[in-house]
């Protein structure tokens, strides 16, 4: 029933290979089916103006997506001036979820800027943003723990994200293109890897849902997020 | 326990005053405790260019906050020379949430754009925005019904929308400013008259939640709305 | 001859409503006829860079409309990324009409922030801004005054405006949107309470107009700001 | 008593250049004293999406300032990403009082922009822009009329724009830079030739002024027109 | 000599890696070095405004920098709102590069936006750009030719470019980035396989040069180009 | 052969006017042929925030056109909201090849900026700018010097700029604007008075050239420049 021949419960393949690019404190391309995210981790030894003296660390994320990621191409948003509000209420997605499994007292006052370009898109960007942007900032935090900087690890626990939807009247787990462009109701589960609620966003256009549909969906999400945990775990040695 | 001294699960006190301009062809002050928010709807007979031909109509949002709406002022978004991240997230959930209780086949090619305006601000102005945003979009189409411009009514069930918390460890209903300032867990349910949900946003900032205390919440959230839609109706002799 | 059956001098009916919103340190919701203008004062404790340790205060102001606060709706400054030329013309006229009733000395090296944003227009904005904006003012400092942080009063003489102009070869009082349309000239007068001149603005589009015709005017705006002045003290129980 | 030992209502020398550049329709370079401003008149067979078919001409301005022509170097306002309010301000003033003084029926369905662009600026800019945009526009015209694409002359009277104000407690004519920055109160006036007027601006910074003032200026202002309408019409020969 | 090891005319390694991205009608991961830039052409069927009707084909480009390709983090043009003023430079020398080899009568009425984007920047990133950039071409006219689309290739000679400068006193070929950031002449040499010149951009910062050096540095370009032509050939199997 | 009557090897006539505006330090019109391009330098007491305390100096430019320099009306770039691609691209060449010819220890920690207005155009406007703003330059440091503040000349070799091109087959030097419209190849030559190369920019459009036709045109630059910098000393008494 599902375009792809998936089960209604099955994941797309997932692969996540690390320290991409040499510049970055950390890096991943997470691969989630089609859909290809490039997440590094910038490191900066300072945060921002309303955190000075707080003894806080802070987390942050930008995304964007190349302009022929997508099946036509999109208009880079720097020619057009200004990001998109679908780019901005994403990237402010991604920085709240990651900020949501950060101790940021053990992190101290530094900043580390994520940040999620994608390379190639087939729906669900992003959730494989914040996946793979927990993968960088985890590689970065290591460093830090490494080289003596910090003393207690303040990532206790990982974030990742998955998409559901209804899809042709059945609750779907991690929708890709062709499903998400056809979903009346659509949305996103961040969790942790031991099951906590860190964000949930289920939307519907043109159309509505009750709560056995919500909790359906919830149940998927749950099978994904584990999938992916061991996929974060798996690429990190952790 | 809640700083305004009511119950986990009561509302603040809600009013909504119809026709408040004499302008729009449907308009409303929604007042739910100490946020003010101001709904014009206005209708135009075209659609976007995305949409030509379509036979399909359009309803969209817009928001804003007057400078002094809050407790320290704001930089006005004109002057800044863009609406922030914050403001964009807004008005595509209200366009989005409203967009989902339409029939746009019923409604035809028109648009509707709905611009809500925080007059004065004390937490929840999106859901009252919503809220009210509805009321002002229904009063429109009576218009449009009573012309004959249009023959079958394209809102076939009220929009209303409600934050719900998790505050000092209990889940409330309605959060004011003091609470959500202070809350960890906080969100938005968008839901119809007849229970069917349309949006969920639950986010946590520095703090998770469990699926049980989701349904707590999502228990609250029935309860407001059914409150809110009988404000509505009275509003609007539904 | 009026649209509006009012005499050639007659001004609309004119109230001003203190304390409207709870955050500002003052405001006004001004009404003359279906104009409708609210107005906050916002005071903060520092001045603009260009002042700093010069011992003198500093009044400014700002000028939006509610997108549907006219016949049709207007395109929302923010969205549109900037103020048009008109907003910054009014905003600056009404700050340095302001200033030109305030003793800066006297007010001390702190800044108040006029707001003044149009909820329904009916021709006149920036008249009846200036005019409630002065109320708004007025009590902000009011609350100085009584809470000792000032000594000598700095607003000496209340500041009010009207406008003018030639319609149907008439000189005419206060003009409504329908005459403000037609006129070929029309302008403003700015006035202190003793009848002393702030600013005149007097335009032509599409025709001219001569001395004679600029006394005459003249007189009936002496006549308007007397009316107006009146209104200022009953709101403010001066 | 003025810093330039000018007597009261004694004009700067007034020099203006004809046909100062190749590919404008027509242009001057005016001086007044030392504000020197470049006016270029640029016709074009189009006249703005909002008068189309209307059969009326339409003329607009645009004003500028070089970096250095000021004392001290101003920021370009290309760089800057948008025009100031000072410099959207002075160009309604000019394309509007430009327009006061065309038939916009003789003028046919074309517009002409008049781009006045400051070289040299010691006081009173906006107003030589107008003084010498009627040249440039004065000269454009006149090659409309010789190649007999107009038949009836669209500029029935020459419209000129002095400055006046009250420096060191006196009326004073046609203020320069020193002057300008000292005055409590000035102002412009936009005249024709045959002395109607335009439009009045006189503005108070810090300072008020009464009736027989204003008067007293308003004569100071038909002296100074009637000179630069003497000039004007030595430098077209009409 | 050279911080790298290299010989004074040895340039880094260069792979092509053909057909990255499932969307783009051409494209290509070139790695000079360290220095990787992700080529792709994307194809519409019009072409811009100013060539309607006119018969010929467009090629343009569009350049950006992955915000962590570079040592420290750049800001990402998308949130500073707008392009770079390098940017802009290099997006215009990658597009007027590729149409100095394309034959666009035989392209016919067609664009194709060719998009370098840098995903690891270690100095040459619009060297590499240009020479990727046209692999990405090279494949989205095969696919037209293969079609049947258009009938006589329109790509006659391939286009290459490579950087030389004088470092420490010497003329070397394809500098990296701590060469680059060190040598006070640098440029780039734009050539087609067959060796004519396209574009010669030889800069000093802080210094000069004679004629002899640029003729030397001419030499070292002609042997770097030879090899990338090469690679190009390799690469597209031409 | 040339549309001017002029030999292939023949500049325009050139002059250069000095101390044409009060305000600057130092300033210059330059004249080729039609071209006429105002340079003014500004002296300004601080270096920008990268080189504070460095003990540099720096030199910087901006480029702006006059809307009507052009034969038809370009949009005035305040207006459009930024500096076009071309724009920015001809100011860093400016700044850069000045900076080129300047000690910017001798000159030490201050800021020149040299702001070039194209008056008129005709072609060659950058290689005009680049050759009078020099000679502004070199204005404003005779006055440094004169006063006492710099000791040593930091300008020790004039710099000078000049167009070549292939028109109709033929190396050109001095492209005007009939020419510049038709080469296939032109580009500009930055040089010193001991001609020393700073820049050289060689761009083909739709063409190719080689090594012998290059040399041609820098054999032909050498003259050009020649001529150019006596200009320069003869306007600047060196």
């Amino acid at each position: 029933m599902r375009p792809s021949g998936r089960n209604l419960s099955e994941m797309r393949a997932v692969s996540i290979e690390t320290d991409v690019t040499k510049h970055a404190e950390g890096s991943c391309m997470i691969r989630v089916g089609d859909t290809h995210v490039l997440c590094t981790a910038s490191l900066e030894p300072r945060v921002p103006p309303f955190l000075k003296g707080a003894g806080l660390g802070w987390v942050t994320a930008e995304y964007g997506m190349l302009p022929r990621s997508t099946s036509s191409r999109m208009r880079r948003e720097a020619t057009a001036g200004k990001q998109g509000g679908r780019t901005v209420e994403i990237q402010r997605l991604i920085g709240r979820s990651l900020r949501a499994g950060v101790d940021r007292v053990a992190l101290g006052e530094r900043q580390i800027t994520v940040d999620c370009d994608v390379i190639q898109a087939d729906g669900g960007t992003r959730c494989a943003a914040i996946t793979g942007g927990w993968v960088a900032l985890r590689l970065a935090v290591n460093k830090l723990i490494k080289a003596g900087d910090i003393l207690s690890d303040p990532l206790v626990d990982p974030v990742a994200a998955v998409s559901c939807g209804i899809y042709a009247g059945q609750p779907v787990l991690d929708l890709d293109y062709p499903e998400d462009s056809e979903a009346g109701v659509d949305g996103n589960f961040i969790m942790t890897g031991s099951k906590q609620l860190i964000e949930v966003q289920m939307s519907a256009e043109g159309a509505t849902y009750n709560r056995d549909q919500m909790n359906q969906l919830m149940d998927l999400a749950e099978k994904g997020v584990s999938e992916l945990v061991s996929a974060q775990k798996a690429a990190t040695n952790a």
